[in-house]
């Protein structure tokens, strides 16, 4: 072995308000870090390739892992491959974000959803460390899901959309009709941080914990847990975002999924320890900045794209 | 190379009702095939050993796969692994299906759920051949799926049961309550075949085609079809089981998905080739007796347990 160049590796957080970008040594020895605000492509991405010049010049750079809002084009046979695309986020519809990173720094570039990174994040060094399958899910701005699965986050057919998932609604108990544009009363209609301050008019985190609104709320997350559990037979939940802010809410949404299935699983991890099964983010958050970097790390090794 | 003997691979589709044996070069070649009720486990295995002992005293048979009704215990870590556990099929529970046959035959054996057997056949053979991820879903007398990722079915913290999804139930639309004895009106309490029985009095096979039921029917299927697409994103969906013997069923239950969906996921396959999307099985009730013989194949290949 030659006494080659430093390996360093970076990560871009996407995200629709700011973008953080780092270059990093192992997953947590921070070589250089900038963060500013979304603004048009044009200039986001301008300054994202302007932080990471260097590091491609110096030969040290490998690669570099981005997870980005959405939606995304992650079919690599597509020919919008790696496009944000019909986006609410002015300017960004059709914007080549993979494209246009690779052109600018030609070194190796991996694009995944901002939820997994995220979930690839806790996987490798957070609260679901290990387990494999786990599943990380947000419950904020919008509901959306990471699954990770043989170490690397599945894709399919389609990115996941978790958070549209149909859950029971009884309109008695709740009659709002839910918000979202596309399905109404779907999960994320129902759940998502607007759709909760929609309702009340205030936002979830001003709404007090003795509001029986909260149990309304964990029933509707504890149902598509118990989907998901049925369905993707996590080893681990994670649950981010903004609504889960409120810690309260993890122990209502515990025993509510315990109610749910009503004993039909025979699992230890579900019937007795719930408590180390859903769990907040082991990285705070930190974890999508990791996973993004860890997506470089996969993609340096596999030296192609990291989904094969 | 030596001319060694000829490498032969075992079956066993374990069913509830009846069993069938067989042996066989390649996945179709059959040597030799056996069917016969199932009666008490010491009966039952003792006839499935009896027909596969010749074939190992000649030294031919590699292995033998097992697709079995459950509840199974699927951990390798558990002290009941291998074992059918609580069943009402009498005289089942604690079955030590896997150790006995192991014991007595002495050759790899593997054992997974029959929903999953089906799955891999479909996926190694039939209507989703080379589809990875996909999803192999059976409406019978239980509702229960198969998942194939990365070439294998899924496990995890536990078998999927995703046949006890909870979806949304109109009462004023649907009175029935649902007949899970665990969770009422989940997907299978709302629309397995003795769910639809109970509902009409009247066996699924005999309601008439234009009754109104059948809609109600194909929006309890769609609705988790649905969540299966926005959770596990299969490339393709295969439906078994008695209740999708009604042909119509299919058309019904494909416009529905699609009108759920509203036009949120930007597939291809989905918007437009849904009718080549959302299939019957290709192998016919070939595909657990198929997949008993690939989970045979695969053991041999691992020369391990075909979950490793």
């Amino acid at each position: 072995m030659s006494m080659s160049k430093e390996k360093l590796y970076g990560g871009i957080e996407a995200g629709g308000t700011k973008f953080v970008c780092a270059v990093a040594r192992g997953p947590g020895q921070i070589v250089d870090e900038i963060r500013f605000k979304t603004t048009t492509p044009e200039e986001t991405l301008g300054r994202a390739i302007q932080f990471f010049q260097p590091f491609v010049d110096s030969a040290e750079l490998r690669a570099v892992g981005v997870g980005a809002f959405g939606p995304l084009d992650l079919n690599p046979k597509s020919p919008t491959y790696g496009f944000v695309t019909a986006t609410p986020k002015p300017g960004w519809s059709n914007t080549d974000v993979l494209g246009t990173l690779q052109q600018a720094l030609n070194i190796n570039i991996a694009l995944d959803m901002d939820v997994n990174t995220a979930a690839l994040g806790e996987y490798l060094w957070g609260a679901s460390k290990g387990c494999d399958p786990s599943l990380y899910l947000t419950v904020g701005t919008g509901i959306g899901g990471g699954y990770i699965v043989n170490g690397r986050p599945l894709i399919g057919l389609l990115n996941l959309e978790m958070g549209h998932v149909r859950i029971p609604h009884t309109f008695e108990l709740d009659p709002f009709p839910g918000n979202c544009p596309f399905h109404g009363d779907c999960f994320e209609g129902l759940a998502s941080g607007p759709a909760v301050e929609k309702r009340l008019g205030l936002a979830g985190a001003m709404i007090p914990e003795d509001d029986p609104f909260w149990n309304i709320e964990a029933d509707y997350i504890a149902s598509a847990l118990m989907n998901y559990v049925l369905t993707l037979s996590p080893k681990k939940i994670i649950l981010g975002g903004g609504v889960m802010q409120r810690d309260f809410l993890f122990s209502k949404v515990r025993r509510r999924v315990r109610e749910l299935l009503n004993g039909y699983v025979s699992s230890k991890s579900l019937l007795e320890n719930i408590d180390d099964y859903i769990l907040p983010p082991g990285l705070g958050n930190q974890a999508g900045s990791l996973g993004a970097r860890a997506l470089a790390m996969q993609i340096d090794e596999t030296k192609n794209n990291h989904r094969v």
